[in-house]
């Protein structure tokens, strides 16, 4: 087991290539988020660009956050592809159980696809797992009581690796759950930082394997980062908050790292 | 009436849902900025996913910015789920006049859907009240003579209420017109600040309901925000007064507003 | 000819409307890169839409970050309304080589619609020259070892300017070949610096007319506004250094331009 700092080493050594079909709000973020954690990203959903651009890729990272039938054919093409050649795929079921089209789809993706990861809030999780959970559009509003119970439950009905994040964070394989404690509360202000910690995972299981470790490390590192980011002089609301935060992501030191991360 | 300083603490209290279908060039900074205003935000586009997300949202936007045939329907579908269920329907006309589908596009929604606020720039209101006006791209260049006219003429004609943004903006229902002076220079010199004003227009009449004071309140809101973001030593250009804009509009005091509003 | 000064003052007082068909990925930070750089810029990529908006634009800019069919025929058509018109058309092959459907998608633009500049980074300017090259994901990877060869063979062969932007850039009209060396290494730290370039292109030649001058100017002033951005006390990383590029494309004054540019 390497630790989360090793693991930045890692990616930050190898620059995994991170093929993403996600929403177009919170693209670019996710674009230079990737980019700052080490990884390369890149963004097509064309059924006749998506095998071939998947094929070059070390990950696959799958967000629905503005899923429609042309884009959900290509994420069940790249899916399949991404099986196909060996890469983990990551889920990000942004919305479901909002509304039926995202439930229907979401379990779509896990029947047709072989899933490394799924990652989503609170609410979205406990839905998945059939734990109640609630919804608003595409924030989690409340969670089933007992999330770590949500994570092993969903991760082992489906053999993946599940993530919930929220103010405390939880990662299971089904055996086992980590309990992650970092990050700021000024994440839930800004816009699709659910989704840039997806771009981040698909980095660390790219470069490092499917593991409830490398998940968990890719949870920690932004977090730390958010950490760091409000520590700062320049932190004046949620928008400098992104800037700082996207900044610190890429300064981060492994002995940060070390010296922060909160992790049962 | 409550004031806008009240409205401001109404819409962070209740947080509404807004529903955008929008373009995919500002869509980031809605998100953010309808945050920032202290509404939730969610996109969708899809036929399949609209009806269910506007049935739980306080309001929705429509922006036709990047329109094409299948978010057009789109919209269609979500305004009229908007009338059914009672909630109020916020039409951005993006470029209305400068290409016939913009300006067909614009008449059909009015037509199909019961539209609560036309919120656009001095020319493209002055387009849709018929009074000539001139759009260039998506920027206003020239407006009829009297703003005063052209909101109050298209309110009447549409039973809606009209904004018209720009150095000085207008609002009307028809009967009354409020004019409202507040706001820097640098607002236009970044894309989307007129798309961002639509979204917080949605939060604050998804809160508040529709009438001139709600969507004043709205527009006064960003205004104010934006006095304050360039007071500070922070700004040295057009993104970095965005960035501020955000955190100034989050940031703001109920005593700001009612300090430096110029309202008529 | 003009200086690259001369040329900054020309597009800043004329104002041009650049017509843009690009990915959804970077299209925020072109408009505003395209404002902050003295243009108006417009995005519409709707069949029912395109002919219309060129026609009152100055030039086109396509980019096929997030090609589709639709889009792409949309660009085809733009490209063709543009040639009627006689406005530039920019084509940012972005990708091209990493997949079949970007290579064949930029050879048929190419095919189909008289170019007026290719704006790629050295491994898409390498692929469309002959020359080898790699690029993986969006990214240039490696390079033929000659890209001035690489430049001028492609702009002969294909009639058109071809600029390869990279740590050196290279421009040519196949029978000079401009050598550009400003620029900060930061700018390989954000997604779409290069994209962002071909909006500014786009609006330069709008402004002034297609040459080698008016793409290296274009080049020029994005580059020596990011050495400045970079000396300044406000960059942590990729996410401030691009609030102060834009910033600094905005307020780029013409003896900093005079004094800092570096071009053969």
């Amino acid at each position: 087991m390497s630790s989360a700092s090793e693991m930045m080493g890692k990616v930050r050594d190898t620059c995994p290539l991170v093929h993403h079909i996600t929403n177009y709000v919170t693209v670019n973020d996710c674009a230079n988020m990737c980019i700052c954690a080490g990884g390369s990203p890149v963004m097509s959903d064309a059924a006749e660009d998506v095998p071939d651009m998947v094929r070059i890729a070390s990950a696959v990272v799958l967000n629905i956050g503005t899923l429609n039938p042309r884009t959900v054919e290509s994420m069940i093409l790249a899916g399949r592809t991404a099986n196909e050649v060996g890469i983990p795929v990551v889920l990000d079921p942004v919305g479901v159980g909002a509304t039926p089209y995202r439930t229907e789809t979401a379990e779509r993706i896990l029947r047709e696809v072989k899933v490394s990861v799924i990652k989503g809030n609170h609410g979205e999780i406990s839905v998945l797992a059939g734990l109640g959970g609630e919804v608003r559009g595409v924030d989690s509003r409340s969670s089933g009581d007992d999330m770590s119970e949500a994570v092993a439950r969903l991760a082992e009905r489906t053999g993946t690796v599940v993530a919930a994040t929220g103010p405390v964070d939880y990662v299971s394989d089904g055996r086992t759950v980590a309990v992650l404690s970092n990050g700021s509360a000024m994440m839930s202000t800004v816009s699709g930082t659910g989704c840039m910690v997806s771009s981040v995972v698909g980095a660390y299981v790219g470069a490092c394997g499917v593991s409830v470790d490398s998940v968990a490390a890719a949870i920690s590192v932004v977090n730390i980062a958010s950490e760091v980011a409000v520590s700062g002089r320049d932190v004046s609301g949620p928008a400098s908050f992104r800037t700082m935060l996207l900044d610190s992501v890429h300064s981060l030191r492994p002995e940060d790292v070390d010296r922060l991360i909160r992790r049962e």
